[in-house]
């Protein structure tokens, strides 16, 4: 049975969250929704598109993705649905759906005409009746008018340099223990590699090895000493969403410390990878 | 199909939300329960009769509001159930119930017999019990005893002055963004107008514009230039909810500043409206 | 009906936990998923076994606890299952279990051989499977081995002195109110009090009533004045959990100021409680 999933910058003070939610159960009783975050930083789109990115593909298909970030201060102030990998994606036309599904992954693209007012809550007015609507069977068609010339951002990902000896990427997310995600994804660093060694650089830190995932770096912790031993380490490797991550074994935020504030880095901070021929 | 929200001060960390939820669903396994919101202030009435009173009426009929603030150390100690506007909601006798719905709404008032105990845990023993009671369709009257003398706040609204030429009001609610929300309603502006132009004082600030919402300021914004030329431009609007809001276009808390940060405000702190005759 | 409830240090802004409900929504739409928190601190077992301890039996019998505390980073690297008071936890073999229902109430112990992988993720990969498998009525002997040698903690209440003068004992979790909850519990002390008085000391600090619970507190505050004397006053009494609590009568975090920074606490710091011998 499909989802409505939300994701917003509302955070889970305020009373937003919860009037959609109520205009969702009243429209569909049983309608199943599942909040992936609305911890979002605010006004943060590539922060919104990792997390959800990451987290819809797992819901049952068909399910329909509410994004609720810079829905209604939009030059333009076009929204849209968008089919994609038989997921429905609803949210401003500011970039944010490309973003989390890929262009060339986009099945159909429908700029929004139903339910539309000049309500401040477009997630409320709008969005909520659009979803509801395809939850319970409702055609894409009726909703609106195809559209093709959707807003879309500048590469998102790490970029290669010219004599193709290094990624250049940047942190693009900070995790709940302050581990840094960069947009240096593994699918390009093995696509360029042509059997080279690879190399970590960030402020002046250098990690020679990147782990294939934090297991691989955790199975070398045999005993109570070792593990005393790795605290504090910081590790470079692939994490779950396929991207390069530079953690610290066990840091905690706040104490220990983090990634984020042992290496003084934050959201936009450099990091590169270097291919490194052996000779 | 009527819905059980909670409505408290407890946090997301601690384990008490998580009991009143199991209980509930222990009793009717089938009970559909949404957060309204659990960061609600310390003892936060007031925050927490605007949450509320924002988001409930957009839930089904008849679902049962549990608002869990203040329900054990309250003078008088009593609990009540009030039906208004075909919801129920569930309090202590703190005046929470009556900031919510307004005394006028109210339909009936019970005082809570049934399932009361000497528990320090009040939403978990006797509030999810009540509830569920409710939600299974039993009567109000079995609950209790009606009541007529609640407990009632003194006037929360921003108060006319004698001259009738401004309302005395003040902040009430700061939002995730850092938004002030006043206590000063464009109903109550617009009955007290006679065709005046309006203008709002704060601290060392005046502000000659109220937009009628925050879409009436972002269609002003036609392109990227004139988006950078708003960013952290205070903007006087009604908000979603009616009340008069201080915004920082596109302000961030912690970063580029909230208005609370970049105006000096907080709770409490005070909000005139000046009615200005044309001469 | 059985729930399945999710116990993690994840925090609620990355996509982590909405994976995990998206994929157990994809292997069974109608499971009833709750969440118990997300906001254990990094790491903590201690605050995960307390929070889940006090949480967990008010949920529905059969009712399927994953926690999801250090799954993957763990010397050893099993997991496990555990049936105990006819509910299911599931965890990482690293203690949690054990601290939260007891060595001695565990009926069924199974080292998980089933769905296991080498991700990162185990809680998206194996529990989410693992836990479906039990709603769905199949059974314990399929999903791996029984075991008998849990990792198990050290005794994790307060210590009695050799002369049974005192129990010693510290603090292990702060609640969201800034109170100091013990590991001193109301059973431990009954047990060993033998008709004496008690008196508790921490720091520079002794208190010589204990309350049975909170409202026993809050009946001696009549009225408006005696609430305004008591406000910042400290007080030990029993919580709902049965541990020896330290609160400040309606301390706010921050603002009035909590047990936590009004006492200069933290988690680890030591409160003793004296039994005093009337003479």
């Amino acid at each position: 049975m499909a989802v409505i999933t939300l994701t917003t910058d509302f955070g889970l003070k305020d009373h937003f969250i919860a009037q959609v939610k109520g205009r969702i159960l009243t429209l569909n009783p049983s309608a199943s929704i599942v909040d992936i975050s609305h911890e979002i930083s605010p006004f943060n789109l590539k922060e919104a598109a990792y997390v959800v990115r990451n987290a819809y593909s797992e819901f049952p298909e068909k399910s329909i993705h509410i994004i609720g970030i810079n829905s209604s201060i939009t030059p333009g102030g076009r929204h849209i649905i968008v089919k994609a990998k038989n997921h429905f994606f609803i949210a401003a036309d500011n970039g944010i759906i490309p973003a989390i599904v890929g262009l060339s992954n986009m099945e159909e693209a429908i700029e929004i005409k139903a339910y539309t007012d000049f309500s401040d809550f477009v997630e409320l007015e709008t969005f909520s009746k659009v979803a509801t609507h395809l939850l319970n069977g409702g055609s894409l068609a009726l909703l609106g008018k195809p559209t093709q010339d959707l807003y879309n951002y500048p590469e998102q990902y790490g970029i290669i340099s010219e004599d193709a000896s290094q990624i250049f990427g940047e942190v693009i997310y900070i995790d709940r223990f302050g581990n840094l995600v960069t947009n240096i994804r593994k699918v390009d660093v093995e696509a360029r590699r042509s059997g080279r060694k690879t190399q970590v650089h960030l402020r002046n830190h250098q990690i020679d090895h990147i782990y294939e995932n934090l297991n691989d770096f955790s199975r070398i912790i045999k005993n109570e000493s070792a593990n005393r031993a790795a605290l504090g380490k910081q590790i470079a490797h692939y994490n779950t969403a396929g991207h390069l991550q530079i953690s610290i074994y066990k840091g905690v935020p706040g104490q220990s410390g983090s990634a984020e504030t042992l290496l003084g880095m934050q959201i936009g901070s450099s990091v590169n990878l270097l291919f490194i021929s052996e000779t």
